[in-house]
């Protein structure tokens, strides 16, 4: 049984996780850009990237398998092109630092690609898109991950969860937004219901002897995940290992080999973000149009939009506060 | 019953198809366009887009709906982006119009994207991204449809089939290609199906109550698709009425009205087109690390990459000549 929840303002939260990240061997920058991304998931209902990932960052930090302190070199390849080597260290961190010149490009040339490698992404996907779609950019980015999916047709696992995020602005609201693993299901969901000791729907994996099964703890303890969607899903995540690794100069999931890091979590990839701006061609247009989209898909019977549960839990935690259990808030501040 | 298959030179289909093409009310660049384009998904085994289509192309031209003689307009956005208008024409007389262009921004900027609207678009997206491959360079397409796909959780239809294609370099080989559509079949499929009578797998698509059917009948007589993989194929599908309507100024599958038009066949919609050139940071590393991938999934059981049905056809149409029914040829020729 888990204590009940407990509401803890999200700049309180920010500032635990920040000194936790900081005792824990990162520099202030990366802590503060890791700290918000993870409040910002325990904020929105992520509870897959929030306060529950905190252990793992900590175990992959301390088996000095990734870098808290690297310092991430941004190269101004092209008009349209900025590569960043993550320096071992984490995306996240690589990302803010050449933010403003991707950003710069996609707007001065229409759409520009940022390739991050030699970097560690153990975050949502959808903090790294969301903030271009609120300044009115388009979004897209893929990250490969680790070993876990068996392609399709495939007798063992390959490929990573491989996740697939896109944002995009929606005029007098908030952005259309999505994040999806293109295994059946992300990994993080599944170590919650193993957690939980909940049965997974079928689908989702294999045992390790590569038998269907709904136990996810089977899955975890050397099985693996199916990808969604069959030779479709499949193809999806074959795309991702080409873009996110071997576009960007990363590893691909199944390359990085941790075994002398007792402890290592993450994995060591690379990641590929292409923003576009719509108003140099459509000005505000776009926008309005994708505005249209929503009420069209309304009138249908959709009900919930992507990302729109995020959007909501994020106005209940700016009026109450962030959800955390009151034995997570204890463990995080004797780890701080 | 269908009549034995015959080979037919390559050659010899691409200027019959252009015969029947222009004296269908193509111009000649149109109508060469469409004829390798045409010729061949035939020669390469994709048989739902290949001659089986040219009774709907002439339905199409025939009831005024698109314009076999649009000339389309290029216009140079900015460094990284073009847009053409194809005047109400067919989607690849556009793209070839502002190929060399694109392909030229991706070259110097590293990434390029084209947004084409004002077009119809009734062919496989594999012919549209192949070709970046063959020199060298990564490419992603969208292109949205017609209304005949019912989102996730909603009630009736809206999205198009909407596909998603993907060419990327591979060393010492033919390029990576996909070309899947979002629903959880092609049209052309489902239409391919009905004609043979064949009963669907389960979960392709309800019929015009919206209740499950098998029957592919039932679904093109006013039923709908669904999307492939549940939330995640529906999320997808409405990136790409994002991508390829929204963002390129084209319709969203559910505004255009052709019912002044009978006989009308086409979408008349939008498409994006995004290019990566992957030497700016990589050298000809990218094709190498692609091979790689190839070698790795090949160890773990896959025994058919994406695309590569249609290269084997293709070599064996090199040898034997195309594959067309002796029905379909007589058929043709009365046509031409």
């Amino acid at each position: 049984m888990s204590a009940p929840a407990t509401r803890i303002p999200f700049a309180d939260l920010v500032n635990l996780l920040q000194r936790i990240f900081v005792r824990h061997g990162c520099s202030e920058t990366v802590a503060a850009t890791l700290a918000a991304n993870c409040a910002s998931a325990q904020r929105d209902g992520a509870h897959s990237h929030g306060v529950f990932r905190i252990p793992g960052y900590l175990s992959t930090l301390a088996s000095g398998w990734v870098d808290g302190r690297a310092e991430p070199v941004v190269s101004d390849v092209a008009s349209g092109y900025v590569s960043v080597d993550a320096a071992g260290g984490f995306a996240q961190p690589a990302l803010a630092a050449a933010r403003e010149l991707l950003a710069g490009k996609a707007r001065s040339a229409g759409i520009a690609v940022l390739a991050i490698y030699n970097s560690h992404h153990f975050a949502a996907l959808w903090p790294d898109v969301e903030p271009f779609a609120e300044e009115g950019l388009v979004a897209l980015s893929v990250v490969n991950s680790m070993t876990c999916v068996v392609p399709e047709g495939a007798q063992r696992p390959l490929f990573g969860t491989n996740p697939i995020a896109f944002a995009a602005p929606c005029a007098g609201g908030a952005p259309i937004v999505f994040d999806m693993a293109t295994s059946a299901m992300a990994h993080g969901d599944v170590q919650i219901a193993a957690r939980k000791g909940e049965l997974l729907p079928k689908g989702i994996g294999v045992d390790r002897e590569g038998r269907p099964t709904r136990d996810p703890a089977a899955i975890l303890d050397g099985g693996a995940l199916l990808p969604f969607g069959g030779h479709k899903g499949s193809a999806l995540s074959m795309m991702v290992e080409l873009l996110a690794a071997a576009l960007t100069g990363g590893n691909f999931s199944f390359e990085f080999d941790w075994s002398r890091h007792p402890g290592a979590k993450t994995p060591w990839t690379g990641q590929l973000i292409i923003v576009i701006d719509p108003r140099l061609a459509q000005g505000e247009r776009f926008a309005a149009r994708a505005r249209e989209l929503v009420r069209q898909m309304e009138a249908v019977g959709v009900t919930r939009m992507p990302g729109e549960r995020r959007f909501r839990e994020r106005e209940q935690s700016a009026r109450e506060g962030v959800s955390v259990t009151a034995e997570e808030w204890s463990q995080l501040q004797t780890l701080a």
